[in-house]
């Protein structure tokens, strides 16, 4: 078994208005210092060893992510 | 500039539809192996330096993540 991470962001040119709600509140709440927020989605898998790569670069490309407005990473961390 | 990574998970003990749905999907689609998915949210921050991890940890506890039913990470990354 392995664990796998894949973090899913929108694409830096579309606009994340979680994010920038996240970011105009601050402020008002008493933080200042934060310049930008962006929000995306945070995966988990638990894999078997045979699942490969490429596997899960189809994975992550056809149910994780939007290709189209979103870009992701994955690794794979020490369970 | 710092770009500060919150990653915010259900707890263990919470259910995760969402993931669970993705889970259920994959051998559907062809994809075998996977034997849980679980899914969170994944905050990317940029910050001043003088904001410290002490105010981080306000900010995700309070605004990034719901302490009830969420487990939070926070880590500095190089821009």
């Amino acid at each position: 078994m392995a664990r796998v991470v894949v973090d899913v962001m929108p694409k830096p040119e579309i606009l994340d208005p979680q994010g920038q709600a996240v970011a105009r509140a601050l402020p008002r709440l008493g933080f200042s210092g934060v310049a930008d927020v962006r929000q995306g989605k945070h995966f988990e898998l638990e894999v078997d060893d045979s699942v490969d790569d490429e596997t899960l670069a189809k994975i992550a490309e056809g149910f994780l992510a939007n290709p189209v407005i979103e870009q992701w990473t994955i690794r794979r961390v020490d369970a």
